[in-house]
């Protein structure tokens, strides 16, 4: 939404005179201090303070070029500024209704010391919960256009700290989370997706935590114009250094840019409280706010789906089943249809009226149109055409019939990543989009890219993605990427870009070893301080048998099914899935009525307790509502929980709701055991929760009426 | 156009049990023959004949697959089949009204002795002026999708020909030739215009001659969805092995395929006469019918354009003089204009009074739309958007202007090679031609590709140039490509795909060395065996320091007046620029009626006289007329000739009027002495022509009223 008021409370001393030009230089804001200096090669540095605790020792900043003329050597102070911002702006959706940005800045203006003397401003922005920083290439004679050939920006950790860490895969991020200590990070052995990595390389948002007890998160805003941010990790020193996504020509190259322009944002939270990590607003606010001025058309929402159908293998995306199909030469209408194609229109109807019933606003059909027979891993361009419905799939008759009931059909694009194909096609495709009264659209990027030789996270995707938030927000439409670069918070200036994949999300549960417990604990605080994150909560039909029994043999969800409910609130997204089939949540209604009650956007948020890797409390305000939700999980051990309900109107009468595990339940032995019990409550109730292993409970609170 | 009949005038022998297992396997029409092979490993090979004289000894055939399991090893013959064709066909343009398209074909199936057995065909066709093949992979289960790695193929010579060469570049076809013996082949020292190569690899097609008489050259045909064939010549053996562009992955792969497919033709085109090279329609023959039902649209055509002016530095394809803009950031309309952009109303409006005055149905302009300040060479990707004009061009008015004036507008699309960009701009670029009455586009793709990595001549250009070629037809939009890979005959199949560059145009001459006088006796034995050129002749201010004294100190155009009147003929092009300036043209009217004559469609086309790198004399019919137009070029060598006028209908009198080099003329000392005469002439006559060094004469020969 807009910005609500700006206060500039300062601009720096020693404005004079171009500035301050003797080292070190430093800022700070409350607890977090940054001192910037110069190495004793002449090399600029940084270090990151927290009171009294070392953050980051000096570490390395600069840039090589690919003209060899680049930021990687000495460079001269020129002038320095700062300045104060304190600003409160309201997000179009999210979990709170007010975000504050309140930083201290720090500005350098560095220059080479010899000829082509060209200049380069690092910029700082310090907050009470941490650090961002970038760097900006100011318009100038010698250096107008230039190609990135590497990063210099170091990381240097003052100690061995555990480490929760995914490899630093190029071209996916859906691995499960190694912790382990930083000398220990070694991705040698690591199960690949499709790895193209080095053993001692992570991906961000790197979640850290030390001895003495801080919490520590590394990752960066704003990626546009330039590839995504990898960590080497030296496991000796315990330095991280940067490793940018490379481009397809082999030479090395990261990013072709044009002056003026900037970096990323490199940011580092840190506290001596994990929930503060969690409700860190750092990230979005060094996001830019959007330019939408008109945005009623973006509406968080519910949805159901063909889809938990095929990964449980009871139905397929394909309509028949050839193994060797031409997009241009193929008469679909003549293929032998397989019988277990789900996005035929009898099914789709289904779904329709199970969300109609149930009061969710939308239904997602995936393998609606043509080209599924053979998509996947055969580096094949023309997929997909985006247009074309299977034979069993009637648009026509769909859209009419969901709009009778009143939902919505959410469009499904997946590219096989043969992104130049979608590319040429994303206008018509979008046309047809609208044509048919679709609003949302999930796009999706399995596979190797084409143009081949790039990275999923390079340089030319990261403006994919980017092109496609805006060109989906120009068409109004609303758009969930998955098997995309992981986000960096711009969805707030992209609000209609609601979420992304962009991790291991639940459905590796069908179909794999599956996500441990642990899980969903450690993504708060790695993927999702990004952005929210499509996770495709809500299976209750835990045990995958009974669905198909030969193909799911030993299959499972690693939940408990009040855990399912716990995420709609610990993992925040304006876009929730209601992962499973009709005919399971059918089964268990009482419960399902946490899901049709849990909010997608929310005016408030309240941490109350987490721990990476162990377990997470969170309270939400629904938008506009005294209504407060809350989730809680754990990892596979069972806790106890005290949870005090002060954030609740002093005074008021509620009653509260708990879906919680029920007695002998556990993910593995008994996940399905549930109770439900309503309790009456107030602002100085303390509420007792017991967690199962792999376990959680979802609490609804509303006022008594 | 149509088929107008087609008669199979036989299947083969031996089609009972798959047919003939028995190698050799031989085919043969008139003089040329074909034997297929197995070599002492079991690898297939094939040989060609002339009569009694060797094409090419026994040269391997095969190809390497990504996965390893190839055929690049042993294969078995496990059935073939012969039949022969005679048809006759019609273009929709061309040098000649019909076409003979009269082969032997020997289809050979191979496969794969031991797991996974896959099968291959090799299939050849034999005319009586060469021989065609392509290896076509069927439908089989064990062959899918598929990476060819390398192509084996091979083209062995007998002996130390005399070759036409150029550099084989993967990315430009922008040389001089070359005119060594084959043991000298070396590009090491050659200019490079972006080169990737080895010295000794050149690109096709390769003009040979043998020291008993013989010529021969060696190309493709219908090159789709593969790469472009270079060749790797072996300078001690005089063997020539196939080297395909790579694609961007850096594995060396050369095409993705899915079977069924078929790789292009691979072309030798065999004579003892060197006319009968230019006049063979071997290449056309081998590629597919159009499937354009209606053709009227597409019209062979002249025109005169906003282009060499720039070309001889009197004007500017860039609107103002600012060296780093962003084409999404510039507001264009407040740049400071330089002062001397071409693609101005008023010039553009001269243009077009020049064109409607002469009869010219054309007037390309370039650099009439933003983004040319900093177009090329920066690797960057949004460098143009196709739609927006600058500020000085008034599309709407001119495009009323020249509607009133009976004249066209040609389009231009520089893309810089950013093609992702194109393609994603595609759509709308042609709406908006379409929205302002243009039906012909010139497109450009100067510089490095985007998507990086890959090449000019890889796999996923030859792509896009094809699907370009299709969208324009879409479109009802004719296409000349500037900077494409070389043309393989397919505006049989795409009409409306008139002319590309893809070779060293006239331009050369404005801005660097230049092109000696042999350079256009070559083209018709090289380059043009696959297709019409836009090569831009008509240049009349030949010495261009006549232009900008400063800038253009000792250019100047390798030619005479008349020779450059001469090539309308000699290089057969559907569209045909008059390249020279308006006022260049005013000075010299007499000989500009000339262009004003010559057609640009003929129902049939006569090499009297031809030697690679020395002389070719053409003579054409007018499409649909009793008129014959003659062109005769020369190299740097003065020369007499003798013409019959035998090919004019017998009993009838003409008037020939003779545009030849003036008395003392030479392109270096006298280039624009010129003298026009007059004769009656009939099919008894026979004219003689004194051609200047570097020269030309260009003769219309129409009925007497």
């Amino acid at each position: 939404m807009k910005k609500t008021f700006l206060i500039v409370l300062g601009l720096a001393a020693g404005l004079r005179g171009y500035g301050q030009t003797t080292v070190p230089l430093t800022a700070r804001m409350e607890q977090v201090g940054l001192t910037f200096a110069l190495g004793p090669g002449g090399q600029p540095t940084y270090a990151v303070q927290y009171g009294a605790q070392a953050v980051l020792k000096p570490s390395r900043l600069g840039l090589a070029l690919a003209d060899g003329q680049g930021f990687d050597g000495p460079l001269e102070v020129v002038g320095s500024e700062t300045k104060e911002v304190d600003e409160t702006w309201r997000p179009v959706w999210g979990e709170v209704r007010s975000i504050r940005n309140h930083y201290q800045q720090l500005t350098v203006h560095l220059r080479q010391p010899a000829p082509p003397r060209r200049q380069l401003d690092v910029v700082f922005r310090v907050f009470a919960d941490g650090v961002g920083f970038r760097y900006e290439f100011p318009a100038q004679s010698a250096l107008q256009y230039f190609t990135v050939q590497d990063e210099k920006t170091e990381f240097n950790l003052p100690a061995n700290h555990k480490a929760f860490w995914i490899p630093g895969d190029y071209d996916s991020n859906e691995y499960t989370y190694s912790t382990t200590r930083l000398s220990e990070v070694n991705s040698a052995n690591i199960e690949a997706i499709q790895l193209k990595s080095a053993p001692q390389r992570v991906q961000t948002p790197l979640m850290l935590k030390s001895d003495d007890g801080l919490y520590i998160n590394i990752h960066e805003a704003a990626l546009v114009n330039y590839p995504a941010l990898m960590l080497n990790v030296d496991t000796k020193t315990f330095g991280l250094s940067s490793q940018l996504v490379p481009d397809a020509t082999g030479t090395g190259a990261k990013a072709y840019l044009q002056a003026p322009e900037h970096t990323p944002w490199r940011t580092i939270i840190v506290s001596n409280k994990a929930p503060d990590v969690l409700a860190s607003k750092l990230i979005l606010n060094l996001n830019e706010p959007t330019k939408l001025t008109e945005t009623s058309w973006i509406q968080p929402q519910k949805f159901v789906g063909v889809w938990w159908e095929m990964h449980v293998n009871k139905a397929s995306w394909n309509y028949s089943d050839v193994s060797n199909i031409k997009l241009a030469d193929t008469d679909w209408g003549k293929l032998t249809p397989n019988g277990h194609h789900g996005a035929n229109t009898a099914n789709v109807k289904r779904y329709i009226d199970f969300a109609a019933k149930y009061g969710l606003q939308s239904v997602l059909v995936e393998g609606w149109n043509v080209g599924w027979e053979d998509w996947a891993n055969n580096w094949k361009e023309e997929v997909f055409d985006f247009v074309t419905p299977y034979p069993d799939f009637a648009v026509a008759e769909l859209q009419q019939y969901a709009q009778s009931k009143g939902v919505k059909l959410m469009m499904h694009h997946e590219t096989s990543s043969s992104v130049t194909n979608y590319e040429r096609r994303q206008d018509a495709a979008y046309r047809f989009m609208k044509e048919h009264n679709y609003d949302a659209v999930k796009t999706g990027y399995v596979g190797r890219i084409i143009p081949r030789g790039e990275h999923h996270d390079g340089q030319w995707m990261v403006n994919h993605y980017v092109r496609t938030a805006q060109k989906t927000a120009d068409n109004h439409i609303m758009v969930d990427m998955h098997e995309s670069v992981r986000p960096t918070g711009l969805h707030r200036t992209y609000p209609n870009w609601l979420a992304s994949e962009a991790a291991r999300g639940n459905e590796f549960n069908a179909w794999s070893s599956g996500n441990p417990p642990e899980h969903e604990t450690i993504l708060p605080f790695t993927r999702l301080i990004g952005g929210p994150m499509d996770y495709t909560p809500g299976i209750f039909q835990i045990k995958l048998e009974g669905w198909n029994p030969q193909r799911n043999q030993g299959k499972q969800v690693h939940t408990t099914l009040t855990k399912q409910l716990a995420l709609y609130v610990t993992l925040y997204s304006p876009l929730q899935m209601a992962a499973d089939l009709p005919e399971a949540y059918e089964q268990h209604l009482d419960a399902f009525q946490f899901i049709r009650d849990v909010p997608v956007d929310w005016d408030d948020t309240r941490i109350l307790l987490a721990e990476p890797g162990e377990y997470i409390t969170t309270a939400r305000k629904a938008k506009g509502k005294d209504e407060w939700y809350v989730g809680s999980i754990t990892d596979e051990q069972a806790r106890q929980q005290q949870i005090k309900l002060d954030f609740l109107t002093p005074g008021q009468q509620y009653e509260a709701i708990l879906y919680a595990d029920g007695k002998g339940g556990s993910w593995d032995k008994n996940p399905q055991a549930y109770q439900i019990r309503r309790q009456k409550v107030t602002s100085k109730t303390t509420l007792k929760l017991q967690l199962a292993p792999g376990g959680g409970t979802a609490i609804s609170i509303k006022p008594s009426r």
